[in-house]
């Protein structure tokens, strides 16, 4: 009981925080107040759309928890009328942002296992779930997603991921190791952002 | 059974008022011949498709039903010859885009609703699929799309998707009820087109 | 079980060469390593997972069985890599894209019809299978699709749909004429390319 509330306290901040990432992007862009409102909304929970579609979780949870589809909404508002301060806040939004990678992974990683994904189907996902909000953000925008150009992000998703399928595989995946995780692949985003690190880019 | 020749007669035209909207900004931007009836085909019919996924009904409707693909190829192909003539029409088919908005807003919350989608998320379905097919148009001719850049357009079907669920939560969802909501909408919608109205944008 | 056997490597054979052609097109962009693996994953797989979702076969095969990641991923890095060389395997590449669009026109086409989609939906679905994961890779670089602009292409991949479908309800589907339906889409849009076929575009 404790462990499930506490599992959508995590969730909801990180639909929060993606939420927040995309209004800003639609702010950025000059879109009206509906068009932040809907950019933040697909930020926050187009990656989870996708994992319950694939998974034949129907209705998706952000149509079948109120929850989610409210604070998401409610987080691109408070950009909209806030993102001058939210520059300030910039370390913070970075930080809440990689421990929604991290959780994101590890509870889309998880529902495709118990949804009976095979571990590879699994982990791509579970990776879905971290990124797809994201894609669909710049996507929206008119940008090529940031996410295939630089950054060393979905590859810390997509590792977060087979540890998750292999602490599941291992019937170790309780809270404790769960949430060792998602603190690893924030710890390597932070870690990654700090050094710049980014992944090479082809010889032309 | 008269109710429901009339829902899928103004359905059908609500799909090919779309189609030509679509057709019309691929002319534009110079697609072929398949272009154009595809771009159609998804601007009438992406809304209710992903209204489908979303709700698990599938095939969706554009694939089970063949009468939505030939209304929607039919007007992609007539605007692909005759869109000279459609600017002279321009009245015309924002009159019925306007009613086109107010007719899948209704259906679209309507079959949420009745697929067990709680209140919000019927709500947001409903929506979805009055815009959809709209922002699918958008991203397949490379723009941002409109629906999140100006006008009175998918806040219109947000409040429409809220009084179709509130009558539905009433039980007094009937024909004449649900027809008054389509109408409202539509009749919103031309005030806000003639007004000029349009919602915020974020101050700097 | 040997025909089953044909089927499934020359599946993989299209997912190889599409995987290809997004990776191409990624390292064309400079998307960086995972970004070049991404949009050859979804450029393999993009048409079948939409053609899995549409039909209702959840988890798409792409998630179900990991042959089908593994091989795209490893055609789309193998590209990264060797793009250079891809240059010179031009002919070769394009040859077996046309071999790939008769093949996944075929087995999306069987696959919509198996599911009781019907024949008309069942032929957009073979069609989407083939034209999807080309539609998201120019999505995903920024651009408007290919496919829409030019080249007979998904013109090619509807046909074969209609006479797979048509074949299909006189129940002679066997894996000859089937086969002999792929070999004629690869055919005709050989010629198409020689020929420098293309559709009309509207007159302005």
């Amino acid at each position: 009981m404790t462990g499930s509330y506490s599992l959508l306290v995590a969730d909801l901040i990180g639909v929060a925080v993606f939420a927040a990432s995309g209004a800003s992007a639609a702010v950025a862009k000059r879109l009206d107040l509906f068009g932040v409102a809907f950019v933040g909304f697909v930020a926050a929970l187009g990656g989870g759309i996708l994992r319950d579609l694939v998974i034949g979780a129907v209705p998706p949870l952000a149509f079948a928890d109120w929850r989610y589809a409210l604070v998401a909404i409610a987080a691109a508002l408070a950009t909209f009328w806030l993102h001058p301060q939210l520059n300030r806040l910039r370390r913070t939004v970075l930080l809440l942002d990689a421990a929604g990678l991290g959780l994101f992974t590890v509870t889309g990683t998880l529902k495709a296992v118990h949804a009976g994904v095979p571990p590879v189907g699994a982990c791509l996902v579970g990776m879905l779930t971290a990124i797809g909000g994201g894609l669909a953000r710049d996507l929206l925008t008119g940008e090529i997603p940031v996410v295939l150009q630089r950054e060393i992000y979905a590859i810390v998703a997509l590792g977060g991921a087979v540890a998750v399928s292999v602490l599941s595989w291992l019937d170790v995946a309780d809270s404790v190791t769960l949430a060792a995780a998602a603190a690893a692949m924030t710890g390597v985003r932070l870690i990654a952002l700090r050094r710049r690190w980014s992944a090479p880019v082809a010889v032309p």
